[in-house]
Order: structure tokens, then C-alpha cells, then sequence
């Protein structure tokens, strides 16, 4: 069975490849850039990780609409990435306006072409920053967007792995899977030294805390 | 009530434009670009048919990956486009693998930024090529993505105006409306003239035919 990892380059991300790599014969891996602050940083972790896991067909693409549209903090540099708090429940500035139905897209069309029958994503519903293309309904929908939107013969359903799990959790499962969190990107901002105050960073900050262990990066910051 | 219209530059999204504009306080126009062999002049057609209706707000974008991932003849040149064969059940080469996902995702994240409650789009499901995300269920499951997948307060539906209409109705709707499907381009070949035996300028022809109206663009080839 042939799977498509969509990878950000993330610890999510990176965790659902472990997972995908285990569960599959072959697995192939998508990147998407959209022009969010950190492209360059999360490409070079989406290779490091695929690297790691030996995969050849990998698909690295890029899409100018998503910076276009604007919207959100992490495609326009006039919006600013806020600092976290965990505690609202505001979807933050860093919400992508329905990015996940374009990564999804892309993924399906892809699977339709070579043959791929699983498409993996490292979304998150609860440990998360609330966005609403994150949840299981949205998935659920999706699938069956592809069911009626592709040609009969095809079969391709989403696999959300890590979507229920606690960030501790899911850092428990990649190192039980021996993944490579230490090749992961997570920070919004920057792309040498983690900021450790974004929202991205604080969530993954606080699982490791809860899951006991030390993160394998470094912060320009002190842990919050 | 401010609408996004997706137009290729086609005469359904042409006569798609026409109906939203009489429905609609406000339209703005999305045209996306996707490695097709006639993006240029579908591009112009876009461009003459939102002069037309004096459209300020236009969003013209390009994507690479559904031509890096193939699998059709409008993306692929290594893939003929075939000549039309209206009779076939078959879905043809010119299929561009879950192509509709991506241009209603695009107009959604677009919707949601500049608060568009309707995106209009001009499939079309039986006086067509078959093409499985053309049919009204596709579109239904899209609806339940946008209301899962986009802020809780954001309300937005896909309206698909002629999708139960024949070639011939959509054309006489157009001429009722006052539509410019002289400013139109549907073949999927050629930029000069139109081929005249592609699916696309097939389908174009029996419909002006059964209209009982004169199509106002050339073509290289006589009417088949």
C-alpha cells in the first residue's frame, strides 16, 4: 500500500511519518510552501525528515495565493505572529485562511496520479491552536469531497493519526517510533533559533514539559 | 452581497458571470492558472469578460503542481488531447485529476479574507465530459468542507448556476443576459483559433447548434 505523507517539517508532522512509514509498504512525501515566514527552515526539516526515512518520491511545491489572500500573521508581514496564550479560545492571527483543503488537494491529486490509496496528516484538534480545518469533521468531510470528486475506480482516504493526541502524547509516540524530532521545525518566526514564544512553539514547549523529556532543539528564549 | 465568480474565460463561466452579477450587489473575479496548454489566452478571455462587467476586484493566480503532478493532456504535453468522442461513457484524457478542489479551495480562503458569502462556478454535468467533480454531489460535500473547515462566524456557499443546464440553454441564457460570449475561449488546444474538434470546442459547437445561433468566435477547422 502506497501512502502520501503531507509534511510540514513539524514534530506532528514528523510523528505521522513514523506512523505512515510503519503502517504502509511505501510512503511518499508532499511539502507545500504557501509563503509562510519560514519556508526555507521547514523545507530543509521536510527533507531532513524524508531523508531519515529513505523516501524518493517526494513532491515539494509552492503556492503564491495563499501569501495573495493574506489574512493570517504567518503569510502577511504586516500582521504580527502574537505571542501565545494558550488559555483563549480566539483562533489566532496565525490561522491560514482554509489552508488544509489546498494541502489536501494537492495531496489527492497526487494519489490520483500514482496510485496512492492513504493520504497522512499531522493535524491536531485539541492540543492546538483551534483551527478549524484541524478537526475531525473537516477530514471526514473531505473524504467525502474525494469520494464524489474523483474518477470511480479511485480509492484514497485520509489518515489523521496523531488528531486526538496531546502534544506529550504524540512526542511519546515518536520516540517510541524512534522518529527524528530533532530534524523538526516548529517556530512560526524564526528560522535559526526557535523563538519559543509563539504560539507554535509554546504548544510544543509545554508537551515535551508534560511528556518528561527535553526538547532536541535550541531557543533563542528561555521555556515559558 | 459580495460574490467571488471562478471563470476560466470559458462561455459557462461566462454566462456563470453574467447570472452572479444580475444576483449580486458586488462580484469580484478568480482565475486560475494551473499549466494548461491555453492559459494565455484564457487569461485574456478573463481578462475581456471582468472588463466587460467593469470588475475592480480580480485575483489572477497560478499553480505549478498540477502540472508537476500530471496526469492529464491539458497539463501534460506528453499526453495527446484526444478528439472528441461525445458518445463515450469514458472519462477522457483531459480529466485534470480533482482540479474543482483546488479552485474552490483557492476562492474559499479568498471569500473568507474579503468576506464573499457566494462563489459562483460554471460546472457543468451533463452536457459534459464527465468529469466527476463536476457533478452537484461534489459540490454538496464541498459545502459541508467550507462549513466545517473556515471560522464559525464565516458563511459561505457554492452556487453552480448552470450545472443542470444543456450546452444550448446555457448559451440562450447568456444571449437573455446580454452575456459577451464573443470575449469567450473554450478550446483546449489551440490560442489562435479555435480547433474545433478538441471535447471542449465539440461540446461548444452541438450547443450553438441546438441554440440555433451562430457561435461569434472562429474556428480553424468547419463545424464537425
Amino acid at each position: 500500500m502506497l501512502a502520501i505523507v503531507l509534511a510540514s517539517g513539524g514534530m506532528d508532522s514528523c510523528v505521522t511519518t513514523a506512523i505512515a512509514a510503519h503502517e504502509s509498504s511505501e510512503i511518499a512525501m508532499l511539502h507545500v510552501s504557501y509563503g509562510q515566514r519560514t519556508e526555507q527552515r521547514e523545507q530543509q526539516a521536510f527533507n531532513g525528515i524524508a531523508d531519515f526515512y529513505g523516501v524518493t518520491r517526494r513532491l515539494v511545491t509552492s503556492i503564491a495565493h495563499l501569501a495573495q489572500i493574506g489574512g493570517s500573521s504567518l503569510t502577511d508581514k504586516n500582521i504580527e505572529v502574537t505571542r501565545a496564550n494558550l488559555a483563549s479560545t480566539e483562533i489566532p492571527t496565525s490561522y491560514v485562511p482554509f489552508r488544509n483543503a489546498h494541502l489536501l488537494s494537492i495531496a489527492t491529486s497526487w494519489a490520483e496520479v500514482i496510485g496512492a490509496t492513504r493520504i497522512y496528516i499531522g493535524a491536531v484538534t485539541e492540543d492546538s491552536s483551534g483551527y478549524p480545518d484541524c478537526r475531525p469533521e473537516f477530514y471526514e468531510a473531505f473524504n467525502r469531497v474525494i469520494e464524489v470528486g474523483t474518477k470511480p475506480e479511485t480509492r484514497i482516504k485520509i489518515v489523521t493519526p496523531v488528531i486526538t493526541m496531546k502534544k506529550s502524547e504524540i512526542i511519546q509516540r515518536g520516540l517510541h517510533l524512534n522518529a527524528p524530532l530533532h530534524l523538526t521545525w516548529s517556530c512560526y518566526q524564526a528560522e535559526d533559533k526557535a523563538c519559543g514564544i509563539c504560539d507554535s512553539c509554546a504548544l510544543r514547549l509545554r508537551g515535551f514539559r508534560e511528556a518528561g523529556v527535553s526538547d532536541p532543539i535550541s531557543y533563542a528564549t528561555p521555556a515559558i
